[in-house]
């Protein structure tokens, strides 16, 4: 019994057509949770339904993952997801366990026909096979190579990860989605607006950043607001443009929803009148495997930062980010600090989202 | 319904005027426990009988702290704070998550408008906003910079991380307190004289060491010693003095509570008759910033060395000690195997001393 | 209450004399399990049993452990030991607390009267001496020093920590012995032969490796399969034999089982008609404080690798392994995706068997 459940019937959602957002992986009856298109419509208006429930009462009375186990596997940092999947395990009663390999663990190789002669001495397709023994599910983090643009693309060591398990894994964030962050931008938007996201502006801003970073951020946060039926403005210079695979899933998605996806690269055009502005930096595709390049690409682009004066240009617009972010490099402390923001409620839902997303995978 | 309650009423510490010693922090209704100072007499006196009472009765019957969670945060390495707070809390029924930041998340930024363009990835500002949503108090441990000295002595960088919470915060131990070990000291102090450590000699000895180190632990075993109403000496080089301000605290806490605070150059004649020698490593303020001007001035130091003589020349004294210690550096083998050490039961109080100060967090 | 009462009483192995194999430590009428010497013959059989029964049980229905607390301490990486043992401590409703010296924790000293002047800031005795207060046992991996084969084969790091520990000490790998992984390996080989592993042929055989890797694991393999009753070869150059020590161990064992033990340098012959082949890589004697020219005398053994054609020479046998395992350097992937693979139910098993062993060790 989930805490929704007298809610899940009347989703706004339940219009979409299951065919419009497709899994990453072949089917093989596991719940995996690659990406946001993992989940049907229904659920994904169940696990948005249950979090701001959970915000408003707290932990569940019943310790409803009782027995259950969760591994967590971090192959690059985080604070935000950790804690957060950490804690709303144990809030369910389940038990968790977390490996950084590279760290506490062995370094582990990917790919087929593999000669396991250097550093890794592990190789995923084990690795995932007896972790899967261990516990019911596996949450899992692995970012972007940065040194090959094809397979980031395509996610293929989040895809041989899965591949590899027989229990239900959760994408923490891999070089493509970041459906846990997807799933908490939706709920608090959802919270702040009532319920009617739908129709309203977000803005998903490009930012300056010291590192070019991966995609999973906006993807997900352009697909959350495609799903939620807002009109959708994707702000980037010409050299930053999103996958054009993301783009048109976005664009289906929003229309499906009463919403819409537009580019534009001028960041204070786009930003006016926004009800939701949403700042992330980002590698560009022209310079994906070459840092260098990159950076001094950007080197132009530092104006591409959220001011006090974007923000006043809005229609009393929230401001959002997932965080970790650059103070006074991609948005100023003025912002941060400041009435309109929204990240630390946004980064509060990481919580109730997943806790309500283990409810799901665990199934119980 | 904590375990000392019957006694809290009788405590000989309640005598204590609560301006004696002052918060670190501005109040803003958080129970943070930045320094002993945070804890009024009869807090401070609850949670060392609590202690004692936990180490003779082992864990609450109840999860009395069932629901609520504690999210610990270690910018540097931990042992016993670490493990001893973990199990606290889960003795309690707590939930809890561990972070290492720079290990398995993010580097942290500190201080007002910093343009993040380094290696920083998160501000604290954030991180520690983000936390206080996940959970119910936070235990930080932070240590002095070693590069700045006032902003050390002022604990610029805990009090930063405090004001960022918006729950409760637990010092693990900053440039200038650890009041866990101060608990613990106190309580490991009160079990082993039988409630009756005010009137007796405590001598807390600088050592040599190969580094320099902070000075939390000998402020914290200093001012617990003298809130115990002991006769307190600090026998230190001339060039190894603490601050003024908490030699001051120090005196007039001791005087409160019938004890008293002197300083001695000469380590021998002040352990003798000594009912406690507390040995520890500190950097000297001259030299606080120059490693290698400090390493120079101790090569004539390493005398500073507690060995079985001075043992044998106290009033059959203890022998305490936070850990880690430097073997045959600090103390002789002699010392720490033999008869008069407590060090051993001194770390186990930190284990029923932080279960004792969690509940009074939790207000459980 | 243990779930396999029961069956202990008609075990097949009670037969064994007490005597045929010692306990690496002094007896402090601790339950130290540094070896499988340190579980009489009753012991072993019923963490066995009880292990199957797990496996096919899952979680106890009782939370047999409540109240207690197991310390973890790993002074190596792990990825299914830190992880089975994590789990297995919260599923029988212990408290657990992790780890890693070095990176979280202090780095440890070893040895008596040591100087303490170096990089290493607590000794092993305080580390474990404080922890034993802290918990009612402790799990510990240290490696070989790959230095001194003297004290390797003594096993002189863990017998300093378990010395030092005042609770029992779990051996998680030492430079000698892996008994939680012997007790897996036996129990998934009497699971597959459905108790009647004693006369079957069981192969242990060196392979390639691009390191020269520690004895633990094919000593505790070997020995497990020795009591186990099997008929053991092990297969490996003669420059990489195993320790005479360890090999008349095993013999006498077998023998009490009714097994045998012997040697062999053809690893083609020796596989032939096996009813388990169990690949492992271990540096030679010869040449073990010498990577280098271990390394250099490896070079001609790249043959010594497990492939199909090896399998398909047995008799229907299970390939075993006890991971991480180098694909295609140790063992082709042929054997380790094809069906005579039984490494991932084997590294089941070790979340199934900690969970007897620790129902043992906590007495519960």
């Amino acid at each position: 019994m989930t805490p929704s459940t007298a809610l899940s019937h009347s989703s706004a959602f339940s219009k979409e057509a299951p065919a419009t957002i497709h899994s990453l992986h072949e089917s093989k009856k596991q719940r995996h949770v690659l990406s946001i298109g993992d989940l049907d419509d229904a659920t994904w208006r169940h696990v948005i339904d249950s979090a701001i429930i959970y915000k408003k009462a707290g932990v569940p009375s019943k310790p409803i993952a009782s027995g259950k186990s969760l591994g967590l596997v971090f192959l690059n940092p985080s604070l935000r997801t950790r804690t957060s999947m950490e804690l709303a395990a144990q809030r369910l009663g389940a038990n968790v366990t977390t490996l950084t390999p590279g760290q506490d663990a062995w370094q582990l190789a990917f790919g087929d026909g593999v000669v396991m002669d250097g550093v890794e001495a592990e190789h995923v397709r084990d690795a995932f096979a007896v972790l899967s023994r261990y516990v019911d599910a596996l949450g899992v983090r692995v970012f972007a190579s940065g040194t090959d643009h094809e397979k980031d693309v395509a996610d293929v060591m989040m895809k041989e990860i899965a591949d590899a398990a027989t229990v239900p894994v959760i994408n923490l964030e891999s070089a493509m989605h970041h459906p846990c962050q997807a799933l908490a931008d939706a709920a608090v938007m959802a919270d702040h607006f009532d319920g009617k996201a739908a129709g309203k502006k977000f803005v998903l801003t490009w930012t300056h950043h010291p590192k070019a970073l991966p995609m999973a951020v906006p993807n997900s946060a352009l697909l959350a607001a495609a799903r939620s039926g807002m009109h959708v403005t994707v702000a980037r210079p010409d050299s930053h443009v999103l996958e054009s695979s993301v783009m048109d899933t976005a664009s289906t998605l929003a229309e499906t929803h009463g919403g819409s996806v537009m580019e534009s690269s001028d960041m204070d055009a786009a930003i006016e009148g926004a009800d939701v502005v949403y700042a992330k930096a980002w590698g560009g595709p022209m310079t994906y495997t070459d840092p260098e390049k990159e950076a001094s690409l950007r080197t132009s682009l530092s104006d591409w930062r959220v001011t006090a004066e974007h923000m006043a240009s809005t229609r009393n617009g929230r401001f959002m980010h997932c965080l970790p972010v650059r103070r006074n490099v991609v948005v100023d402390d003025a912002v941060l600090d400041g009435p309109q923001a929204m990240h630390i409620d946004q980064a509060e839902y990481r919580l109730h989202a997943q806790q309500a997303l283990l409810e799901h995978v665990f199934d119980c």
